[in-house]
């Protein structure tokens, strides 16, 4: 089989570790991909690109189309724009899906039956980014939201579930304060839904969805959402598995594809090969699939599960009586 | 002593039985209250006011500027406006209190010690209510923070550590997006902070915050944020304590205070003397202790302790092997 062509950037803080790791997996499994390195993130913009990107980066983005991607870090202070949200709405990757399952017994969690897919609205919303201060007092943020933009992300939603054998898609949003933006979404919502029969459906205000997917989130399968609540309730799905570091995510869109780990950069941490590379080892499967190789993504797959299984744990997940090994990230890896 | 005179209102769906067993309980324990009732919620929505509130009930509330409210419904369907929000806004309750905590071993709960207080603006940023549709596609809404609605919370919620002996209080906003809006919230918090060197502080984006939140509550003391993230986040709070029905709040202003239960009106359990009063009364004992009554404040809360600590619990939190007597609303009441 022919290599595909991909786009790599080994990112700030842990992201050279758990790129190295990754790759050394996907390698040993026999994964088809001709890599191209770019570099983004702290170093090109401490260089005085406040975007993190040059133009020979993006070049190789829209040539290969397909890219995994570890965590930057964006230096503190004025002028930097996020290069995450930057790269999602230039390459239009409107649909950010982040699944999060537990993986009881063999990662301790309080949420032993959870497995629930947050389908993230990943371009509108608050990131937008149109922001200006009003008076010397006043600063003002626009939230936009967009008839397209909810059916793209709620038609994928329902898509997903279908594709995936899932019985039913949640909502939240806020309509009873944001009638015009949250409640386009919610309606949108509704009209999609009833095409699709198969599926079960439910709407929930944003605040008590949110504190039921904290408190039992056995009760949800596919949630889609506008952006940033996806934001926040994608980072507490993550973390109730046991672990932000156990979860990937796609950035889809019609052309381009980025995946990612969910958790950050982690600079306090940062070489000293303690960090767990399965957020990006999950994003490197979602990858796989979507470009065909799922026989190779399936044994990566299994051999991750199967080193959990084995207690073979990053001191992230370590818990002792559930736990057998701590061990650091080439390790985990090697296992 | 002489009564203190507060209005009060029995709202929509479970909310007349939960005041009934409030009253009851206020009685007993000899609050010194004079009762003045207003009607405001669902009856007054139908009979075409859309504000859901007549002129003299806003009378009673700026003459009393104490009001203890029960849940109310909004009807579903265009043109009724949020009277909670209204409320808010009109009497200037910029301050939204949640106290958030576990009564482990009494009540079922994951985080067994847990004891946050979430303090929430309660005027600005998204529910300003500012919307409108931009063309036949793109809606809009208006996030808008101010400075002085800044620093009236946060300076509020250093006063309130320092008052009732909190350690910490932590921030969270979005401003590695909102650099604007959520920066100013940011760097206020910075400023004032600096102010209470006897108290420690901390700042986290709010994804990852509320990922924490869920995960371990017992890592945060105080916590303030802008106003959508509380909503949605003290839901959260309140329900991984055990219920969501048994955390009470205040919104508290320049000279009029609101007392109120988190939930809402659950209209599927009305009537039924199912449900849980706990999130009044609580509501309730804030109201007393912000008139002086701390005494009967004192006490409401010992009995209704005894009665959880004795398993003499409401559906909602009845649990097999930690509760002893499955009882109504009223019978609750009488415990
Ligand atoms: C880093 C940040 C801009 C980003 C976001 O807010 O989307 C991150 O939190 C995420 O969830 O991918
Ligand atoms: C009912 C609704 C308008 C309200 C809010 O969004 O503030 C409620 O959720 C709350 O938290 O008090």
């Amino acid at each position: 089989p022919v290599a595909t062509k991909i786009t790599i950037a080994r990112g700030d803080g842990i992201g050279p570790e758990i790129m190295e790791a990754t790759l050394r997996i996907l390698q040993a499994a026999g994964a088809q991909l001709e890599l191209e390195e770019i570099e983004v993130g702290e170093q090109v913009y401490l260089s005085g690109n406040t975007s993190g990107i040059s133009k020979e980066a993006w070049q190789s983005l829209i040539r290969n189309k397909i890219f995994l991607k570890a965590p930057i870090t964006t230096p503190q202070g004025g002028g930097y724009k996020s290069l995450n949200v930057t790269m999602r709405k230039t390459l239009g990757l409107y649909a950010n899906i982040r699944p999060c399952v537990s993986l009881h017994p063999f990662i301790a969690t309080r949420h032993p039956k959870m497995d629930v897919v947050i389908v993230r609205e990943n371009e509108e919303d608050l990131y937008a980014g149109i922001e200006h201060q009003q008076t010397d007092e006043v600063v003002q943020c626009l939230k936009l939201i967009s008839r397209p933009g909810c059916e793209r992300i709620i038609r994928y939603a329902f898509e997903y579930a279908r594709q995936y054998g899932r019985r039913k898609v949640s909502c939240f949003t806020k309509d009873n304060i944001m009638k015009q933006t949250d409640g386009l979404f919610h309606r949108i919502f509704d009209k999609i839904a009833s095409e699709y029969p198969d599926i079960r459906n439910e709407h929930l205000i944003v605040d008590i969805g949110a504190a039921r997917l904290a408190d039992a989130p056995e009760l949800f399968d596919v949630v889609v959402m506008p952006n940033l609540y996806g934001d926040i309730l994608s980072d507490v799905a993550a973390q109730i598995t046991g672990s932000v570091g156990l979860a990937g995510s796609a950035n889809i869109g019609e052309s381009c594809a980025m995946f990612e780990a969910i958790h950050g950069s982690a600079p306090s941490i940062a070489g000293k090969n303690e960090a767990n590379p399965s957020g990006l080892l999950q994003a490197a499967c979602m990858l796989l699939s979507h470009i065909g190789q799922t026989e190779v993504a399936q044994r990566v797959q299994n051999a991750w599960l199967r080193t959990l299984e084995e207690g073979i744990h990053t001191a992230d997940i370590y818990k002792e009586g559930v736990s057998r090994q701590r061990v650091g990230t080439q390790a985990f890896a090697q296992a």
